[in-house]
């Protein structure tokens, strides 16, 4: 996301040096007295990449505010911003000791480097610290926000581990899923830079550009969520950086698959379901994982399915982009928020 | 816990009412409008047993307050009761992954029935909506002190990992991890009603009685896990009602084990170093660890190392009691809190 904003536009500038801050605030406050723990959140920062979530917050913040350098809402959009990233890195830990996942940013995860108690324990680590962090700020209608944003995504991925290897899976449910384990954080921190301004329930006027910001983040998370799904399927571990085919391995279908399952007359839906069941048989090596993916998504792909879900994508976009087009009035942020929404759609990795 | 307080006393009465309103606001919080997540919660609401943590909460605020209705204290105390049992059952779920345990209060566990996946989700459920439920208070001060608290847990936790199959494990490290993982969170029950008197930081005449609660809950709370050690090296599943010889089979070095160790010439050295490292071989039965634990806790039974423990935890006791004795005027609340610091000792389950 980030070469989206060159250094040298002021709105480029400023945002980089308010990510290195929100990056100070994330490491400040992950700071142990053991050494033990330390280790383990270096290794952590390391998955740092897009800061999508930051950059959603910051952003929102300037867009709504009208100003660049936030005035008096600064630090505590910083540290809102810090709060959504360590809430997401959490959801990360967690997510690949779900998915056996063995790759991360280029990395090993800690699940693979270190066992899953480990990982377990330090996804734990870092949501109470995202929570301490968020007391902080002394509102406890933000720290109740960002509670009821990960009641949300727990909920999401409850719903699709119940749902695992489910061929009936429907459109609905998939979208029901995505919506909370995924753009629930990402509408939160378009929205959280709003709620700011107003102490308690009192938005009053802003509400509707409450609701606007949090839409567009709602709509950009499901279709970035849509996107992943698709680079689980049919991308290979180098160019995306991390473990690919974790959806297959695990039972989990995603959008393209549940449409090409909907479309397939009998004899192809026995075909896809006996790879499926295949691709998620116990103990399967990663290259063979991987290489039944690519079957899967050459068929999803001739039968349009592929297609389908990325214009599903697409049109999120579109409406994500309407959303702010609507609510905010034009300046280089909100040209920024245009672009972040396009930028989903093209990303590889 | 409960036993300790008969129904036909006022105070009984009053704490037992108390603690089904607790209950009430604990499911009240959970309930989800997806029928897996409840599902899930009815499982868990299951591995409620003593309620040792909310009984802390009510019977300190009672003893500081010094009245048994708790006055206009009723609802944050009963709330903040609620939020500690939420965080305890988070802990509880996680460990039992942590553990591979496969029995809880009798039933199966969590990730034995479904999965280490749903394991791991249901617990950050369970934590998430402990935050969520503290912020519905509105103090911010007592959102931070429980995020405090679970980032000291998770250290706890982490710090044990860390020491796995350490046979140099010193007294002074164990103390800490069970300090923070366990006693942690019973200090911040004693402490939560005094906070909750005041808001801010202006505790002021309270700090001490603050601080002596506090003490009183930490060394409960170290006794009370140096016995829960004792009964997993030394119990049997059918009286403890819980998977038992868990330590050993995960490396976990405990009190009677490192004391024994310290003591031992290097022939006894070894053959204990033998049986640990037996006990933690991969695809153990449970039964074949339990009969290795036994082996071990009569050897170490045989040093009088068991009997060392056993001496940590009365100590602890009787300097949690003097703690309670010097801050708090008689009331039969005081009386309820010393009487729990000596069940603590006595419990065999």
């Amino acid at each position: 996301m980030l070469l989206l904003t060159p250094h040298d536009t002021q709105l480029g500038s400023n945002l980089s040096a308010m990510l290195d801050q929100v990056q100070q605030r994330f490491s400040a406050e992950l700071l142990s007295d053991t050494a033990c723990v330390n280790n383990l959140v270096d290794h952590v920062e390391r998955y740092r990449g897009k800061m999508l979530r930051p950059t959603l917050v910051i952003v929102s913040a300037m867009a709504a505010g009208e100003r660049e350098d936030l005035g008096e809402l600064r630090g505590p959009v910083l540290t809102v911003a810090a709060v959504c990233e360590m809430v997401h890195m959490a959801t990360l830990v967690h997510d690949d000791v779900l998915d056996d996942a063995q790759v991360r940013r280029r990395g090993a995860t800690i699940n693979q480097l270190r066992g899953n108690e480990t990982a377990v324990m330090l996804g734990d680590y870092l949501i109470s610290h995202a929570y301490h962090l968020c007391s902080s700020i002394g509102r406890t209608d933000i720290s109740r926000a960002v509670a009821h944003a990960t009641n949300t995504v727990c909920e999401g991925e409850l719903l699709q581990l119940s749902n695992r290897h489910n061929l009936d899976l429907e459109e609905r449910v998939y979208f029901e899923i995505i919506r909370r384990k995924t753009a629930a954080l990402c509408g939160l921190c378009c929205e959280l830079p709003v709620r700011l301004r107003h102490p308690g329930a009192e938005a009053n006027g802003d509400q509707r550009l409450a609701q606007s910001l949090f839409a567009y983040g709602e709509k950009l998370g499901i279709a970035f969520q849509i996107v992943d799904d698709i680079l689980d399927l049919s991308g290979d571990e180098h160019t995306v950086g991390k473990s690919v085919a974790r959806d297959l391995a695990k039972g989990k279908l995603t959008l393209p698959v549940i449409r090409h399952l909907q479309q397939a007359d009998t004899a192809e839906r026995e075909v896809v379901a006996g790879l499926l069941a295949r691709a998620a048989e116990e103990g399967l090596d990663d290259s063979a994982a991987q290489q039944i993916a690519h079957t899967v998504a050459d068929r999803v792909t001739d039968s349009g399915a592929m297609d389908y879900a990325r214009q599903w994508a697409r049109r999120l976009v579109d409406q994500a982009t309407e959303e702010v087009l609507s609510a905010i009035k034009p300046s280089p942020a909100r040209d920024l928020m245009q672009a972040m929404a396009g930028a989903v759609i093209d990303r590889r990795f």
